[in-house]
Protein backbone atom coordinates (compact mmCIF):
# COMPACT_ATOMS: atom_id res chain seq x y z
CA UNK A 1 0.00 0.00 0.00
CA UNK A 2 1.25 3.00 -0.86
CA UNK A 3 -0.20 6.10 1.44
CA UNK A 4 1.22 9.79 1.39
CA UNK A 5 0.51 11.61 4.18
CA UNK A 6 0.23 15.84 4.04
CA UNK A 7 0.91 17.67 7.40
CA UNK A 8 0.66 21.14 7.13
CA UNK A 9 0.12 24.93 8.12
CA UNK A 10 -3.34 26.25 8.26
CA UNK A 11 -3.65 28.61 4.89
CA UNK A 12 -0.14 26.99 3.54
CA UNK A 13 -2.47 24.69 0.75
CA UNK A 14 -1.55 21.58 1.63
CA UNK A 15 -5.23 20.14 1.37
CA UNK A 16 -5.10 21.51 -2.18
CA UNK A 17 -1.65 19.57 -3.05
CA UNK A 18 -3.49 16.97 -1.43
CA UNK A 19 -6.38 16.77 -3.88
CA UNK A 20 -3.91 17.63 -6.63
CA UNK A 21 -1.86 14.78 -5.36
CA UNK A 22 -4.09 12.42 -5.32
CA UNK A 23 -5.57 13.27 -8.68
CA UNK A 24 -2.24 13.65 -10.22
CA UNK A 25 -1.47 9.79 -9.11
CA UNK A 26 -3.77 8.12 -9.00
CA UNK A 27 -4.56 7.97 -5.18
CA UNK A 28 -7.94 7.54 -3.02
CA UNK A 29 -7.99 11.46 -1.35
CA UNK A 30 -9.61 10.77 1.94
CA UNK A 31 -10.46 13.91 4.17
CA UNK A 32 -14.15 14.84 5.11
CA UNK A 33 -15.03 11.25 5.00
CA UNK A 34 -13.33 10.55 8.06
CA UNK A 35 -15.04 13.31 9.51
CA UNK A 36 -18.25 12.09 8.09
CA UNK A 37 -17.78 8.41 9.17
CA UNK A 38 -16.89 9.33 12.84
CA UNK A 39 -19.93 11.55 13.03
CA UNK A 40 -22.32 8.89 11.66
CA UNK A 41 -20.84 6.18 13.96
CA UNK A 42 -20.98 8.25 16.68
CA UNK A 43 -24.44 9.88 15.77
CA UNK A 44 -22.66 13.60 16.13
CA UNK A 45 -22.76 16.53 13.93
CA UNK A 46 -20.30 16.79 11.44
CA UNK A 47 -19.29 20.75 11.71
CA UNK A 48 -18.54 19.37 15.47
CA UNK A 49 -16.45 15.95 14.64
CA UNK A 50 -14.56 18.59 12.19
CA UNK A 51 -13.75 21.70 14.38
CA UNK A 52 -12.49 19.44 16.94
CA UNK A 53 -10.47 16.47 14.67
CA UNK A 54 -10.11 18.86 11.49
CA UNK A 55 -8.64 22.23 12.96
CA UNK A 56 -7.44 20.81 16.16
CA UNK A 57 -9.83 22.83 18.61
CA UNK A 58 -11.36 20.55 21.25
CA UNK A 59 -10.97 20.72 24.83
CA UNK A 60 -7.58 20.03 26.45
CA UNK A 61 -7.79 15.98 27.39
CA UNK A 62 -6.67 15.04 30.76
CA UNK A 63 -3.54 13.03 31.36
CA UNK A 64 -4.84 10.71 33.85
CA UNK A 65 -6.86 9.14 31.05
CA UNK A 66 -7.51 5.92 33.26
CA UNK A 67 -8.92 7.78 36.42
CA UNK A 68 -11.66 9.51 35.22
CA UNK A 69 -13.47 11.63 32.98
CA UNK A 70 -14.63 14.81 34.00
CA UNK A 71 -17.16 15.91 31.25
CA UNK A 72 -18.74 15.14 28.29
CA UNK A 73 -16.76 16.87 26.03
CA UNK A 74 -13.73 15.51 27.46
CA UNK A 75 -15.03 12.24 26.90
CA UNK A 76 -16.12 13.11 23.50
CA UNK A 77 -12.78 14.15 22.49
CA UNK A 78 -10.77 11.02 23.68
CA UNK A 79 -13.37 9.01 22.02
CA UNK A 80 -13.60 10.83 18.16
CA UNK A 81 -9.98 10.15 18.29
CA UNK A 82 -10.05 6.36 18.97
CA UNK A 83 -12.45 6.80 16.49
CA UNK A 84 -10.61 8.69 13.94
CA UNK A 85 -7.65 6.27 14.55
CA UNK A 86 -9.38 3.36 13.83
CA UNK A 87 -11.11 4.45 10.47
CA UNK A 88 -7.63 6.06 9.36
CA UNK A 89 -5.82 2.59 9.59
CA UNK A 90 -8.90 0.77 8.28
CA UNK A 91 -8.82 3.23 5.24
CA UNK A 92 -4.78 2.27 4.97
CA UNK A 93 -5.95 -1.26 3.80
CA UNK A 94 -8.38 -0.04 1.14
CA UNK A 95 -5.67 1.16 -1.43
CA UNK A 96 -3.09 3.77 -2.16
CA UNK A 97 -4.08 7.30 -0.65
CA UNK A 98 -3.46 10.36 0.08
CA UNK A 99 -4.51 12.07 3.52
CA UNK A 100 -4.27 15.49 4.95
CA UNK A 101 -3.58 16.03 8.82
CA UNK A 102 -5.32 14.26 11.61
CA UNK A 103 -1.65 12.55 12.72
CA UNK A 104 -1.98 10.30 9.91
CA UNK A 105 2.03 10.24 9.89
CA UNK A 106 2.06 9.12 12.95
CA UNK A 107 -0.99 6.93 13.36
CA UNK A 108 0.20 5.03 10.13
CA UNK A 109 3.65 4.76 11.03
CA UNK A 110 3.65 1.16 10.37
CA UNK A 111 2.78 1.12 6.67
CA UNK A 112 5.52 3.50 6.14
CA UNK A 113 4.01 6.41 4.40
CA UNK A 114 5.69 9.05 2.86
CA UNK A 115 5.11 12.30 5.16
CA UNK A 116 5.32 15.69 3.78
CA UNK A 117 5.11 18.36 5.71
CA UNK A 118 3.75 22.16 3.72
CA UNK A 119 4.90 25.56 5.27
CA UNK A 120 4.65 29.23 4.16
CA UNK A 121 5.84 32.33 5.62
CA UNK A 122 2.73 34.48 7.00
CA UNK A 123 1.68 37.10 4.26
CA UNK A 124 1.30 34.16 2.07
CA UNK A 125 -0.77 32.29 4.15
CA UNK A 126 -2.73 35.60 4.98
CA UNK A 127 -3.66 35.73 1.28
CA UNK A 128 -4.18 32.35 1.30
CA UNK A 129 -6.89 32.17 3.59
CA UNK A 130 -8.90 35.55 2.10
CA UNK A 131 -8.41 33.91 -1.36
CA UNK A 132 -10.54 30.79 0.25
CA UNK A 133 -11.98 32.58 3.08
CA UNK A 134 -15.57 31.08 4.35
CA UNK A 135 -17.95 33.27 5.14
CA UNK A 136 -17.09 33.67 8.79
CA UNK A 137 -13.47 34.42 8.16
CA UNK A 138 -14.50 36.97 4.90
CA UNK A 139 -15.07 39.57 8.31
CA UNK A 140 -11.93 38.68 10.30
CA UNK A 141 -9.96 41.64 10.31
CA UNK A 142 -5.83 40.91 9.34
CA UNK A 143 -4.86 40.41 13.01
CA UNK A 144 -7.64 38.44 13.73
CA UNK A 145 -6.98 35.91 10.83
CA UNK A 146 -3.51 35.96 12.00
CA UNK A 147 -4.85 34.58 15.32
CA UNK A 148 -6.92 31.91 13.81
CA UNK A 149 -3.87 30.79 11.67
CA UNK A 150 -1.97 30.51 15.14
CA UNK A 151 -5.00 28.88 16.85
CA UNK A 152 -5.27 26.14 14.45
CA UNK A 153 -1.40 25.10 14.12
CA UNK A 154 -1.72 25.31 17.80
CA UNK A 155 -4.55 22.83 18.15
CA UNK A 156 -2.70 20.39 15.35
CA UNK A 157 0.71 20.38 17.29
CA UNK A 158 -1.12 19.32 20.74
CA UNK A 159 -3.12 16.88 18.89
CA UNK A 160 -0.03 15.19 17.59
CA UNK A 161 1.69 15.50 21.24
CA UNK A 162 -1.32 12.96 22.30
CA UNK A 163 0.09 10.57 19.88
CA UNK A 164 3.75 10.83 19.48
CA UNK A 165 6.53 12.94 21.17
CA UNK A 166 7.60 14.16 17.50
CA UNK A 167 7.13 17.61 17.59
CA UNK A 168 4.25 18.60 14.90
CA UNK A 169 6.53 20.64 12.11
CA UNK A 170 9.96 19.36 13.48
CA UNK A 171 11.49 18.12 9.93
CA UNK A 172 12.83 15.11 11.54
CA UNK A 173 9.62 13.74 11.25
CA UNK A 174 9.24 14.46 7.50
CA UNK A 175 10.60 12.95 4.14
CA UNK A 176 10.30 16.31 2.46
CA UNK A 177 8.60 19.72 4.00
CA UNK A 178 7.99 22.21 1.43
CA UNK A 179 7.65 26.24 1.56
CA UNK A 180 4.71 27.22 -0.68
CA UNK A 181 5.42 30.84 -0.08
CA UNK A 182 4.37 32.79 -3.42
CA UNK A 183 4.39 29.55 -5.25
CA UNK A 184 1.08 27.61 -7.35
CA UNK A 185 -0.05 24.56 -5.21
CA UNK A 186 -0.91 23.23 -8.99
CA UNK A 187 3.04 23.82 -10.64
CA UNK A 188 4.03 22.40 -7.32
CA UNK A 189 2.58 18.98 -7.66
CA UNK A 190 4.30 17.08 -10.55
CA UNK A 191 7.76 17.85 -8.56
CA UNK A 192 6.22 16.56 -5.26
CA UNK A 193 4.49 13.47 -6.62
CA UNK A 194 7.80 12.66 -8.34
CA UNK A 195 9.34 12.74 -4.82
CA UNK A 196 6.77 10.51 -3.56
CA UNK A 197 7.17 8.16 -6.17
CA UNK A 198 10.74 7.65 -5.86
CA UNK A 199 10.77 7.13 -1.88
CA UNK A 200 7.37 5.05 -2.24
CA UNK A 201 10.03 2.75 -4.94
CA UNK A 202 7.55 3.83 -8.05
CA UNK A 203 9.86 4.66 -10.25
CA UNK A 204 8.30 6.47 -12.96
CA UNK A 205 9.07 3.89 -16.66
CA UNK B 1 21.57 34.52 -11.59
CA UNK B 2 19.93 31.72 -11.00
CA UNK B 3 21.39 30.46 -7.48
CA UNK B 4 20.82 27.57 -5.23
CA UNK B 5 22.17 27.43 -2.08
CA UNK B 6 22.68 23.78 0.35
CA UNK B 7 22.29 23.96 3.96
CA UNK B 8 22.84 20.68 5.32
CA UNK B 9 23.63 18.24 8.43
CA UNK B 10 27.01 17.00 8.36
CA UNK B 11 26.75 13.31 6.77
CA UNK B 12 23.76 14.04 5.32
CA UNK B 13 24.54 13.59 1.82
CA UNK B 14 24.35 17.77 1.29
CA UNK B 15 27.73 18.06 -0.89
CA UNK B 16 27.35 15.06 -3.06
CA UNK B 17 24.12 17.12 -3.89
CA UNK B 18 25.61 20.11 -4.70
CA UNK B 19 28.17 18.57 -7.13
CA UNK B 20 25.29 16.43 -8.66
CA UNK B 21 22.94 19.30 -8.88
CA UNK B 22 25.32 21.70 -10.28
CA UNK B 23 26.37 18.72 -13.28
CA UNK B 24 22.67 17.90 -13.74
CA UNK B 25 21.64 21.37 -14.47
CA UNK B 26 24.97 22.58 -15.70
CA UNK B 27 25.50 25.16 -13.24
CA UNK B 28 28.85 26.15 -11.76
CA UNK B 29 29.78 24.43 -8.18
CA UNK B 30 31.74 26.35 -5.54
CA UNK B 31 33.21 25.16 -2.84
CA UNK B 32 37.22 24.33 -2.26
CA UNK B 33 37.26 26.87 -4.76
CA UNK B 34 36.14 29.61 -1.36
CA UNK B 35 38.45 27.93 0.66
CA UNK B 36 41.85 28.14 -2.19
CA UNK B 37 40.71 32.27 -2.77
CA UNK B 38 40.71 33.12 0.93
CA UNK B 39 44.06 30.55 1.66
CA UNK B 40 46.27 32.72 -1.10
CA UNK B 41 44.49 36.43 -0.32
CA UNK B 42 45.36 35.90 3.53
CA UNK B 43 48.52 33.63 2.86
CA UNK B 44 47.15 31.04 5.17
CA UNK B 45 47.08 26.98 5.20
CA UNK B 46 44.01 25.88 3.33
CA UNK B 47 43.58 23.38 5.83
CA UNK B 48 43.16 25.66 8.47
CA UNK B 49 40.80 28.14 6.91
CA UNK B 50 38.65 24.69 5.41
CA UNK B 51 38.67 23.74 9.47
CA UNK B 52 37.33 27.20 10.28
CA UNK B 53 35.01 27.76 7.48
CA UNK B 54 34.11 24.47 6.09
CA UNK B 55 33.67 22.84 8.96
CA UNK B 56 32.46 25.83 11.60
CA UNK B 57 35.16 24.53 14.04
CA UNK B 58 36.92 28.21 15.17
CA UNK B 59 36.91 30.44 17.98
CA UNK B 60 34.05 32.28 19.44
CA UNK B 61 33.96 35.72 17.93
CA UNK B 62 33.65 38.38 20.78
CA UNK B 63 30.39 39.96 20.50
CA UNK B 64 32.06 43.20 21.03
CA UNK B 65 33.14 43.46 17.81
CA UNK B 66 34.28 47.04 17.95
CA UNK B 67 36.07 47.09 20.79
CA UNK B 68 39.29 44.59 20.66
CA UNK B 69 40.61 41.66 19.27
CA UNK B 70 42.10 39.18 22.24
CA UNK B 71 43.78 37.54 19.78
CA UNK B 72 45.47 37.18 16.53
CA UNK B 73 42.90 33.41 16.27
CA UNK B 74 40.14 35.72 16.43
CA UNK B 75 41.08 38.46 14.45
CA UNK B 76 41.80 35.76 11.56
CA UNK B 77 38.28 34.67 12.19
CA UNK B 78 36.70 37.85 11.95
CA UNK B 79 38.76 38.21 8.63
CA UNK B 80 38.04 34.92 7.38
CA UNK B 81 34.27 35.22 7.42
CA UNK B 82 34.52 38.48 6.28
CA UNK B 83 36.97 37.38 2.90
CA UNK B 84 34.28 34.79 2.51
CA UNK B 85 31.66 36.58 2.11
CA UNK B 86 33.11 38.98 -0.54
CA UNK B 87 34.19 35.97 -2.27
CA UNK B 88 30.56 34.26 -2.32
CA UNK B 89 29.09 37.65 -3.44
CA UNK B 90 31.51 38.06 -6.31
CA UNK B 91 30.81 34.21 -7.53
CA UNK B 92 27.54 35.10 -7.48
CA UNK B 93 27.73 37.39 -10.38
CA UNK B 94 29.91 35.27 -12.47
CA UNK B 95 26.23 33.15 -13.66
CA UNK B 96 24.43 30.30 -12.30
CA UNK B 97 25.85 28.15 -9.61
CA UNK B 98 25.62 25.83 -6.65
CA UNK B 99 27.08 26.81 -3.15
CA UNK B 100 27.24 24.17 -0.47
CA UNK B 101 27.01 25.70 3.23
CA UNK B 102 28.87 29.17 4.34
CA UNK B 103 26.13 30.82 5.01
CA UNK B 104 25.44 31.24 1.17
CA UNK B 105 21.92 31.41 1.64
CA UNK B 106 22.07 34.62 4.20
CA UNK B 107 25.07 36.02 2.11
CA UNK B 108 23.16 35.63 -0.83
CA UNK B 109 19.91 36.48 0.03
CA UNK B 110 19.72 40.40 -2.50
CA UNK B 111 20.12 37.16 -5.64
CA UNK B 112 17.02 34.86 -4.25
CA UNK B 113 18.56 32.10 -4.41
CA UNK B 114 17.00 28.56 -3.75
CA UNK B 115 17.59 27.46 -0.62
CA UNK B 116 17.80 23.40 0.39
CA UNK B 117 18.21 21.81 3.70
CA UNK B 118 19.35 18.53 3.50
CA UNK B 119 18.96 16.01 7.10
CA UNK B 120 19.18 12.90 7.75
CA UNK B 121 18.31 10.77 11.07
CA UNK B 122 21.68 9.69 13.12
CA UNK B 123 22.12 5.82 11.79
CA UNK B 124 22.42 7.19 7.76
CA UNK B 125 24.66 10.13 8.83
CA UNK B 126 26.88 7.43 11.01
CA UNK B 127 26.80 4.93 7.51
CA UNK B 128 27.37 7.88 4.93
CA UNK B 129 30.74 9.11 7.40
CA UNK B 130 31.80 5.89 7.70
CA UNK B 131 31.65 5.27 3.61
CA UNK B 132 33.44 8.00 2.78
CA UNK B 133 35.57 8.45 5.73
CA UNK B 134 38.74 10.61 6.04
CA UNK B 135 42.10 8.54 7.34
CA UNK B 136 41.69 10.35 10.79
CA UNK B 137 37.47 9.57 10.80
CA UNK B 138 38.24 5.84 9.89
CA UNK B 139 39.40 5.25 13.56
CA UNK B 140 36.56 6.81 15.19
CA UNK B 141 34.59 4.79 17.34
CA UNK B 142 30.73 5.56 16.45
CA UNK B 143 30.33 7.15 19.59
CA UNK B 144 33.11 9.86 18.77
CA UNK B 145 31.63 9.97 14.98
CA UNK B 146 28.56 10.55 16.70
CA UNK B 147 30.06 13.82 19.02
CA UNK B 148 32.02 15.20 15.72
CA UNK B 149 28.64 14.92 14.15
CA UNK B 150 27.14 17.25 16.37
CA UNK B 151 30.49 19.21 16.65
CA UNK B 152 30.37 20.33 13.10
CA UNK B 153 26.66 20.65 12.84
CA UNK B 154 26.79 22.88 15.69
CA UNK B 155 29.55 24.82 14.48
CA UNK B 156 27.58 25.04 11.43
CA UNK B 157 24.56 26.67 13.43
CA UNK B 158 27.03 29.34 15.43
CA UNK B 159 28.43 30.41 11.84
CA UNK B 160 24.52 31.03 10.75
CA UNK B 161 24.03 33.01 13.98
CA UNK B 162 26.65 35.40 13.05
CA UNK B 163 24.89 36.15 9.59
CA UNK B 164 21.33 35.77 10.52
CA UNK B 165 18.60 35.72 13.15
CA UNK B 166 17.00 32.96 11.79
CA UNK B 167 18.22 29.94 13.03
CA UNK B 168 20.49 27.71 11.11
CA UNK B 169 17.96 24.71 10.36
CA UNK B 170 14.92 26.58 10.93
CA UNK B 171 12.75 25.03 7.69
CA UNK B 172 11.37 28.69 7.53
CA UNK B 173 14.92 29.89 5.97
CA UNK B 174 14.85 26.94 3.08
CA UNK B 175 12.41 26.40 0.22
CA UNK B 176 12.95 22.91 0.63
CA UNK B 177 13.96 20.50 3.23
CA UNK B 178 14.89 16.91 2.16
CA UNK B 179 15.45 13.92 4.38
CA UNK B 180 18.05 11.58 2.81
CA UNK B 181 17.87 8.87 5.23
CA UNK B 182 18.25 5.74 3.64
CA UNK B 183 17.69 7.25 0.05
CA UNK B 184 20.22 7.69 -2.86
CA UNK B 185 21.39 11.47 -3.41
CA UNK B 186 21.79 10.54 -7.30
CA UNK B 187 18.45 9.10 -7.04
CA UNK B 188 17.27 12.39 -5.55
CA UNK B 189 19.01 14.69 -7.91
CA UNK B 190 16.48 15.16 -10.82
CA UNK B 191 13.71 15.64 -8.61
CA UNK B 192 15.29 18.28 -6.35
CA UNK B 193 16.59 20.19 -9.34
CA UNK B 194 13.08 20.14 -11.09
CA UNK B 195 11.82 21.46 -7.90
CA UNK B 196 15.29 24.61 -7.79
CA UNK B 197 14.04 24.96 -11.89
CA UNK B 198 10.32 25.30 -11.14
CA UNK B 199 11.40 28.15 -8.54
CA UNK B 200 13.77 29.44 -10.25
CA UNK B 201 11.84 30.21 -13.41
CA UNK B 202 13.36 28.07 -15.17
CA UNK B 203 10.50 25.53 -15.78
CA UNK B 204 11.33 22.57 -18.85
CA UNK B 205 10.47 23.03 -22.02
Amino acid sequence: MKIITISREFGSGGRELGKRLADFLGYAYYDKEIVTAIAQQNTLNEGYVEKILDQGIYPQIPLTFGRTFSTPSQYNTAQLLGAQEAIIKELATKGNCVIVGRGANIILEEFAPFNIFVYADMPSKLERCRERATPEEKHMSPRDLQRKIRQVDNGRAKQQELLSSLKWGDKKGYHLCVNTSGMSIKALTPQIASFAQLWLGEKEQ
